[in-house]
C-alpha cells in the first residue's frame, strides 16, 4: 500500500473525528473566513492557475476544455460566493429525525451524523474543489480530493488556502485534504483505501465512473451519466412538448440531466417530428433517427444501435417512433442510465404509469429533464447527482453526506 | 463471467421488474401460502436437511455446530410464521415520504421504491433463507440466496418449495433464487455482478464479512460484527451495571449484540470487579484482564493486545480499568466495530457525553446492548444489523431494503 494515501488516510481519519464534534457556529465562521480568503488571495490562484493552462496549450489541449480550466477573478468571486451559500444552509449534524418508546420502555432516536472521511475522485473544473470541500466540510466530513492532472497547480493552490484557514481558525488543516499525486496508481490505492475512507464520490465522465466502479472496494455513490429521455405521448400539446424537448436537448447539451434520445408516438410522429426537426434546426442539433422517424425528417441521419446508449454531452439527438406507452417504457429501461426521464402528455392515465414503471432518479410529466439539480430541487448546493440506488439517489444535498445514530436512553434495561 | 451467475443475474432482473409492480394483497397472498406449503411440506424439508446432518457427521462437525443445522418441525413452523410476520408488516413500497412545491411551481414527490435485486451470502442456519426471502419478497425486490454447502440441500429444498408456490400464484419464479453451486469462484463472481446486483449482503462471520469487502465491486452491505462493550462510569449504580453487564454478556454470548470488553472506571474498580467476578463465575465466564483490573480480580488471565480487537461470542469477556470517561471513549471508538455500545451512569453530563462522542450504530445509557435487534427497536423482522455508515446503520428492516425515486408533476416548465 502507497504510503501516501495511507498517511492522507490516517490524517484525515484523526481530523473527522474533530470535525464531526464541531459546532455549527464554528463551521460556519470557518467557511465565511474561507470564501474571504480565496477572494484575498485571487493572485496566488491565478498565478498557480496560470501554470495549468500554460500546460494545456504545451498538450494541445481543445480551446473548449482550456476554457472550461481557466479561472479569472469573476470566477473566484462565484466560488466564494458558492462556500458562502453553503455557510448559510441548515447544519444536518446533530438533528434527530425520530424518537420513539419501544415494548420495554427505552427511548430511541434516530440522530444525524458525518460520514465520517469522504474520498473524491473528480476530472472536471476546478470549482468542483471548493464546493466539494465545503459540502463536505459543513456536514462535518473529513474529505480527500483527488483532482485530474489538468487542473492539478489551481487545484492544490486552492486546497492550500482553504488549509491556511483552517490552522488560523486552530482546526486540524487535514480536515480538508489534497492528493498530490495525479497517477493512476495512488487513485487506485484511495478506491480500495478500506480503512480510512467511510464512501468515495466520482465525479466525471462514464469512463472515470466505470473505472471506479471496477476497482473500488470502499463504498462508491455513483454519480452523473445521463442516459436521458424525453417521450412524447399521443396525448401531448404538441407545443409543450417541442419547447421542453428544445430546453432538455438544446439549452446545455454538456451536462448529465440533459435528454439524449426523443422517443415519439407514432400517432403524432407526422406532425411533431417536422415541427422538432425546424426547432432543433435553429439550435444546430443533429439528428439521428431509426427507419420509422426518417420517413418525416429531412436532414437525419440513420442511427446505429449504439446511438440508443450514448450520452452525446453534445448538440446531438437521437429519434425514435415507438408504437405505445409501453414501448416508449420498455425502451427507457433497457437503455437509461436512471438519472432523469419525461414524458409529456396530456393523459391521465399516461403520465401515472410513466411515473410508476420508468426506472429513474427523477421521473417527471410536462416538465424539462434540466430540473434535476440540487437548487432547483430546494436542496441548496450538490455534491453530485447520485445515480445508483443505495443510500441517496438523485441531487446530493448536505443531507446526503450523512449517517445516522441511534441514541438509546434507559433506566437498567436487560433484555429477557 | 461463469454462466451461471450471469444467468441467474439476468432471470433475476427480470423478475425484479415484474415484482417491483405487484400490489401488496398479492406479495401478502404469496406470503401466506409460501408459510402454509412450508408446513405442508415440512417432510420434504426433513428429508433434505437429514442428508446435510449425516454429511456433516461424516465430515466431523462438532455437535454444537450440527444442532444450529438441524430442522425439526418445530423450527420449521418457526420459519412459516416468522413468513406471516411478514405478510403483516405494512408495505414500504409506493409510500411518498414527502412532496413539496418547488420555486417552479414543480410539485416533487419522494416515493420508496425497491432496489432491484439483492444479493445474500451466508454462512448460518437455514432460517436465514426463508427469512431473507420473505423480507426481500415484501419490499418488492428480487433475491439471489447463495448459502453455505453445510446448509446445502435444506436451503434447496425451502427455496424450491418457495418457488413452487411462486409458479401456482402466477408469479415468476426467478424473484427467489438459489445459488446451486457453493464454491468460492461462483461467490466471487457474485460479489463482481455489477451488471444484474443492486447490492450485496453478507450474513456470518468476520471472515466472510471481510472476503466479501475485499473482493466485492457491486455495493456491499456490512453486517453483523460486533466488538461491544459496556462501560461502567464512577456514577454507575453498580448493581445496575452487574446486572447490564450479565445481560450483555451472558444471556446469548453467541450473537453480534453481546458485549466483548468490560471498561471500568478506576475509582469504583475495586468495588466492582469483585462484585461483578462473582456474578460472571456463576454463567462460567472466563476473564482477561489488563494489568490494573488483574489486581482485583482473582480467576483472570492477562489479556493481550489483540483482545480489545476480538469478538470472543463466547463466553470469554476482556476488562479494562480506565481513568476517565474520555479514556473509555477514546477505547472504544479505537477497537470497536461500531455496532452496539453502552455507558451505565447516573452523571447526566457523562451519558450525553458518551451518546455524543461513541461512534457506533446504537449508543445506550443505562440499558443492555443485547436491544440492538429490528424486532425490540419495532421494525419487525430484520434482514441483518449493519455496521456501515451508507445507506442503513443499525437494524435493517423492510424500509432498509428500499430505494427513492422522485416523481414530479409539472405542467409544461422548461428551465430558464
Amino acid at each position: 500500500m502507497n504510503n501516501l494515501m495511507n498517511t492522507l488516510g490516517q490524517q484525515s481519519k484523526k481530523a473527522a473525528q474533530q470535525l464531526s464534534q464541531l459546532e455549527t457556529a464554528r463551521k460556519n465562521d470557518c467557511l465565511m473566513q474561507m470564501a474571504q480568503d480565496l477572494e484575498d488571495n485571487a493572485e496566488t490562484i491565478l498565478i498557480a492557475n496560470q501554470r495549468d493552462l500554460n500546460q494545456a496549450k504545451e498538450n494541445g489541449i481543445p480551446e473548449p476544455l482550456i476554457d472550461r480550466l481557466r479561472l479569472t477573478d469573476e470566477r473566484i468571486q462565484e466560488m466564494a460566493e458558492g462556500i458562502r451559500q453553503v455557510a448559510a444552509l441548515a447544519d444536518p449534524i446533530g438533528v434527530v429525525e425520530k424518537m420513539w418508546q419501544t415494548e420495554d420502555q427505552l427511548m430511541i432516536g434516530q440522530q444525524r451524523v458525518p460520514l465520517g472521511v469522504i474520498g473524491i475522485i473528480f476530472e472536471s473544473r476546478p470549482n468542483v474543489t471548493t464546493d466539494a470541500a465545503s459540502l463536505c466540510f459543513k456536514s462535518g466530513n473529513a474529505v480527500i480530493l483527488r483532482g485530474g492532472k489538468e487542473a492539478f497547480y489551481s487545484n492544490q493552490a486552492l486546497v492550500e488556502l482553504m488549509q491556511r484557514t483552517l490552522r488560523n481558525n486552530e482546526l486540524n488543516s487535514a480536515m480538508i485534504q489534497f492528493v498530490n499525486d495525479t497517477s493512476h496508481d495512488v487513485a487506485n490505492e484511495m478506491m480500495r483505501l478500506n480503512d480510512y475512507l467511510d464512501v468515495l464520490i466520482p465525479r466525471g465522465g462514464a469512463g472515470l465512473i466505470q473505472r471506479v466502479k471496477n476497482t473500488a472496494t470502499v463504498p462508491v455513490i455513483e454519480t452523473g451519466t445521463g442516459n436521458n429521455h424525453v417521450y412524447v405521448d399521443s396525448a401531448a400539446q404538441l407545443d409543450m412538448a417541442r419547447d421542453i424537448v428544445i430546453n432538455a436537448k438544446a439549452q446545455r447539451p454538456s451536462v448529465c440531466n440533459a435528454i439524449e434520445t426523443l422517443l415519439v408516438h407514432e400517432d403524432i410522429a407526422s406532425e411533431f417530428l417536422p415541427m422538432i426537426e425546424k426547432a432543433l434546426a435553429s439550435h444546430e442539433v443533429s439528428l439521428r433517427a431509426d427507419s420509422k422517424a426518417l420517413v418525416y425528417l429531412e436532414q437525419a441521419d440513420l442511427a446505429a444501435e449504439d446511438d440508443w446508449a450514448t450520452e452525446f454531452l453534445d448538440y446531438v439527438l437521437a429519434i425514435k417512433v415507438v408504437a405505445s406507452i409501453d414501448d416508449a417504457i420498455e425502451h427507457i429501461n433497457h437503455y437509461n442510465s436512471k438519472h432523469s426521464e419525461a414524458i409529456v402528455t396530456d393523459s391521465y392515465p399516461n403520465g401515472q404509469k410513466f411515473l410508476k414503471e420508468v426506472d429513474a432518479a427523477a421521473v417527471y410529466i410536462n416538465a424539462s429533464t434540466r430540473f434535476t439539480d440540487g437548487f432547483k430541487f430546494g436542496f441548496g448546493a450538490e455534491i453530485g447527482i447520485s445515480t445508483q440506488k443505495l443510500h441517496a439517489r438523485g441531487p446530493m444535498g448536505l443531507e446526503h453526506l450523512t449517517s445516522s445514530k441511534y441514541i438509546i436512553y434507559g433506566d437498567g434495561q436487560i433484555r429477557e
